[in-house]
């Protein structure tokens, strides 16, 4: 397979683009190319692809190659000028294949030797903040980025070169590149981390087009004895050094996925991190079949884009679950990547066509052709989206994450891992969509990436402050401390578990999980239910939150919604001026714009945003606070969204349970001025049952229908008879609730 | 033409939709039933508005019949139902006309049957609230729009009807209906008001369907010797009765209505009462051409609804100067009955029909079918917005409103008179805009419309402590009093003064006016200009305000953006806990979120908003203040926006210059996670020349190329010939202002 890397040059290079040679064989092949070549201009989204591409590349060509000397952060004009620059590398390089067109090897070929010029006598990056400088950029994974796309603008000029321009830059460049950012920088190489893994990619895919075995060795099992310390620890303040000590690809391929596909860094990083994932393993599979790595870990890889998927709202977002940038979606350039590889390498999924679709735009090699070709030829089916639960871990036992979804409406609920050192201290929190917008939300991260003029556009220092702590989440938080004391080495020891989930039924999703470690002393046990009634709109949502502690507490419950305050049923007042709602774990960050005390039975707290009417009914007592918070003191920088929340205080309780439904209902449009259905439907939520073995909830609307809903509090194997008597009326069901 | 009321009635029924009888006659013409009926199934946008109509009809229909008591506000069931049963009473009485189904015809003669019975013993509206209540609403002004409706609903199905059913109708219905509102209301009717507009068309309307010549004159004149008091105001605050004693539709047509066809309210208002005067004037030129309503004031109907059209940024939003609820647009229903009614009407206008196919439904009528005919005949043109200036007053001589507009951007400048009882205190305001997004904000209003929750769907308290202030606006604010002391009285005798404007300019729009009234001894001349400039993105904003005073004040200038903070060259600091700003004139609703001391030169301030970056470059003198605001202060209902503001503050001045470049810049996507051009190309702006003649700005930008705006102070006739040395630069130019 590495056999043919030196050729007659002379020959080779004037028959390159045509049919000699090995190379390319990386992403693109030379029978992709071949086949590309007869299908052009009959394969829309494939040739509307090239076009954009084409003309982005000749613009960049009219301008000239600048290799300017590193100084630079993310956002400053060296970074983003190098890293345009690798995009051009595999680009020009595609198309030069695509198009048979030498212009573009050329450019190609100038660039590297321009990089190859300044590549060895470059000293590491003058920004000292990263724990992993790189040379071209201020960290090594974006040294890595560069790596992955000019192994493969290199793969495609490959046999344009000759042998001697091909030992120049492989040694000059490529090798000590590689060996830059692996042997000089195990602590950024050598971990399970996304870092690692674009580190990892980058040296394995240069390794592929080298034919280097032992680089290839390196990528995939990592540096033995790479002599870190056990405490080290990275810029975010995760762990530099894994348990087990594994590193490489395959390390990073098995540890952070479940073996559901769901990344435990989360949908945003693993979206990032998809990327060299999947190019990488292309590139393994084209070059190494035998490795059969879509295969490795029972297909772990092509079920990952799945999870990925579905771990989107109804418009392509992706959940900003941890450090998560809001409007990360399906159509990044990094997930037409995943979705044309999986299509290829995957059972060709009809349903991703109809991604692909959207994204409206394809990778120009292989997979992209082949995308191509399936829409052209009609077979695209609707991406159906259903209620889904991936566990969290490496063997999946670390808990997980379940989407409900019934309609226009769609409940995240986050029972897992600490997700590394992206995690953030929301054990058991919950967002809530309709038809793709934030009901109630999760705040996501707090930088501005790729900004430079805010923090260099990396994470601001509110985002461990805030964005991080239990109280930016629609979670429980006692004594005004996050979850784990909003320690990363306790959190990363923990995770919630399931109790049970259940997605059969009709009428009723439902998923329910719970969490120990939290809080030493105090159990969590939450269950959310997604109900369709025929009375209601709109599925509502049923949000059951039973703290049992052995010890008095403060519990504090918010609700992170957006838009006006448009009713309420109790009575409260505002400050004449804001103060904090506390000094630290992020509740220095909120402010208090209203205060007041609950009723005896339900607090009721509508609002509206957007078009729309949403409603919390929540089951209360007189001795409950009820604070209106806005986000957004001790910002010096202005870096926070002054966003609101809704937030229930329960005083000095030791087991509370606090009852919610929320409803999504009717509309209102500032053209026809029409205000329809805004008010609740919901005239009462009561427990009317409530220990150890059993939590009942009676539902009444304004007609004066009555839903029951009973969940068991104990472990459930699912078959389990149950029976209960609760004033008077029988209640018998199988399994771990029950719901008429 | 009022000759055919009796008719022998048992021939009558039978032949009733074909072709006997005088009716209809209104609005639906008989002509106009015989074409519709001919071109029905083959006009795609009216038969796709026939069948919409149809199915909500027949949705009601199903429902039954239901004429509650009055008893609620807008947003409440008695209202809202009252409101959908005028609705159906026209749509249903076209359907009839349209498909010929003599179920129509019934369902309208059942209510209008149903009103005739409960009518007679019928009390004025419990709720006291409005300074003229209605019977079957809380303010006669919903009265009103009930009679227009059913009057159109009557005339359609009049010859349906037997002379006795129409005998009872008009005489226990019909005219008790009209006297009600006009008579015995003329507190309400004999105004000139948006509200006496929807009155004098109700009688008028019913008028003509019934023939009555006395109840078309009290429509066209108003009450003779109506008694009411000089002083007595509406529950807006506006006085009743006008200064010349004018009243009825003509009159109503006459003053608010500037020669340019700018309604003084407003374009929100103008939008509410364009339907009565489109729908009044269009039966009167049906039943009566001999008035030639049409051609009334130089046409100024019609000169209306094209300024209306043009008083809408690139969305179709309506700019919401002074009370204009936000998010209202062409796509209203207004809006059709104004575009289909100016387009046949009018010049046949193709410009109107591509709003037509926008909107995506026309009128069930004969301006509807015209309008249908033009699109499906292909000769609908894109409705091209210019740069524009109306002016405002019965004679044009109250101020104006301009709307600079180049390439995607939009500044709207406001130099009107007060607009009535809904006007604002905001001489000189601006507000700016970009591909329909706002940029720099006008609040609007400070209400809910038809949402019940919210003060019954009313003018809630902050519109007139909030909305109507002058520090509501991006305006300059004197010693924290609004401009005429926040008073009606004083206001609405006053009004800006248009210095000029020229947009014949291809690098430069410009416009400037001055007010002298809203601070005695005061003086403000505001300056805006838009800017083409090849070494810029985008066109970019200049704005002068040269106050000059005869005493020693503080003096605001706020700008309302969106979004948050980029980046800042001033040193500020944020306060621990959230103070209002002040204590009256709206200050109470501001907090200070921060406090800096402005630089010597420039200050520069840049956010960001929904994938955009902005920056305000300002001249500034290390002794002025700069505030970082928030809307929501003193707001115990949740009614204010928390919307943020910068403001500059200079102390003890008398004669002040503010000379700010605002643009808008490059662009982020949080898919791509790029950001495009994302700083400021302002190096400085600089006042080079400024007194009582002219004053001269430099603005310089990155490249270090310099651009001179000269204005000059003192009125110019446009044909004068200018000199002035700067710094030993000869500046020569005719006309009001130099730019190059």
């Amino acid at each position: 397979m590495f056999s043919c890397k030196i050729q007659n040059e002379t020959s080779y290079k004037k028959e390159a683009a045509t049919h000699l040679g090995s190379h390319p064989k990386l992403i693109i092949t030379k029978a992709g190319v071949e086949q590309i070549r007869k299908e052009l201009g009959h394969i829309p989204i494939f040739d509307a692809s090239v076009q954009i591409a084409k003309e982005e590349v000749d613009a960049e060509m009219a301008l000239g190659i600048d290799t300017p000397i590193p100084k630079d952060f993310s956002g400053g004009y060296t970074h983003e000028r190098h890293k345009r620059n690798f995009f051009m590398l595999e680009k020009a390089g595609l198309l030069y294949q695509i198009l048979n067109d030498e212009k573009y090897a050329k450019y190609v070929k100038d660039m590297l030797f321009q990089y190859e010029a300044m590549y060895k006598d470059l000293p590491v990056h003058p920004q000292t903040r990263s724990y992993a400088r790189g040379k071209l950029f201020w960290q090594c994974l974006n040294d890595s980025n560069w790596l992955v796309y000019a192994s493969q603008g290199y793969d495609c000029i490959y046999d344009y070169l000759s042998a001697e321009e091909r030992a120049q830059l492989e040694n000059n460049l490529f090798r000590p590149f590689a060996d830059f950012i692996s042997i000089e920088n195990p602590q950024f190489y050598n971990r399970v981390h996304n870092h690692s893994t674009w580190g990892n990619a980058a040296v394995g895919m240069i390794a592929l087009v080298m034919g280097d075995d032992d680089l290839l060795h390196r990528a995939l099992y990592g540096i033995e004895n790479d002599g870190i310390d056990a405490d080290a620890k990275d810029n975010d303040g995760g762990y530099i050094k894994n348990e087990d000590g594994k590193a490489g690809f395959l390390a990073n391929l098995e540890e952070p996925f479940s073996p559901d596909g769901y990344y435990t860094e989360g949908p945003y990083y693993q979206r990032y991190a998809m990327y060299p994932f999947l190019i990488f393993s292309e590139a393994l599979n084209n070059v190494k079949p035998e490795l059969k790595i879509f295969e490795h870990k029972n297909g772990v890889i092509l079920k990952a884009v799945n999870a990925l998927l579905n771990l989107s709202d109804a418009d392509g977002d992706f959940f900003p679950l941890n450090d998560g940038q809001k409007g990360m979606s399906y159509y990044s350039k990094e997930l037409v990547t995943a979705v044309d590889i999986a299509y290829l390498h995957g059972l060709k999924n009809p349903e991703l066509l109809s991604i692909a679709e959207k994204q409206n735009r394809v990778l120009l090699d292989d997979s992209g052709l082949a995308v191509a070709l399936g829409i052209k030829e009609g077979v695209a089916k609707p991406f159906e989206k259903k209620s889904v639960n991936f566990s969290d871990g490496p063997q999946g036992k670390q808990g997980g994450v379940a989407v409900l979804r019934d309609g226009d409406v769609e409940v995240v609920f986050k029972y897992a891992a600490q997700g590394l050192s992206h995690g953030h201290y929301d054990k058991l929190s919950f967002s809530m969509y309709e038809t793709g917008e934030e009901i109630l939300q999760d705040y996501g991260l707090a930088r501005f990436v790729n900004i430079e003029q805010k923090g260099g556009g990396n994470y601001l220092k509110e985002n461990k402050t805030w964005a991080k702590q239990s109280i930016a989440h629609n979670t429980l938080i006692q004594n005004e401390e996050s979850h784990f004391q909003g320690k990363y080495d306790i959190g990363s020891q923990h995770h919630s578990v399931l109790n049970f989930y259940d997605f059969n039924n009709d009428r009723i999703k439902v998923v329910s999980a719970h969490e120990t470690n939290a809080y030493p002393g105090t159990v969590l046990n939450r269950t959310m239910a997604l109900i369709r009634d025929a009375n209601f709109e709109k599925p509502y949502v049923l949000d059951i939150m039973a703290v049992t502690s052995n010890q008095t507490n403060q519990y504090d419950f918010p609700y992170y919604y957006f838009g006006q305050v448009m009713e309420t049923n109790f009575e409260y007042t505002t400050p004449e001026i804001l103060k904090p709602l506390g000094t630290k774990n992020g509740y220095q960050h909120l402010f208090v714009e209203g205060h007041g005390k609950a009723n005896n039975g339900n607090v009721k707290f509508s609002w509206y945003h957007a078009g729309r009417f949403h409603t919390l009914t929540t089951v209360t007592n007189a001795q409950d606070d009820i604070y209106f918070t806005r986000i957004g003191a001790h910002d010096p920088d202005f870096n926070l969204r002054k966003e609101p929340g809704f937030m229930l205080r329960k005083n000095e309780a030791k087991d509370a349970l606090f009852v919610s439904v929320i409803e999504s209902h009717g509309s209102y449009s500032p053209v026809s001025e029409n205000a329809v259905n805004s008010h609740s439907h919901i005239a009462e939520v009561k427990v009317i049952y409530n220990d150890n073995q059993y939590t009942a909830i009676a539902i009444k609307d304004i007609q004066g229908n009555i839903k029951t809903f009973i969940v068991c509090n104990s472990k459930v194997s699912g078959k389990e008879q149950h029976e209960l008597v609760i004033n008077g009326d029988t209640f018998q069901w199988t399994g771990a609730y029950y719901f008429n």
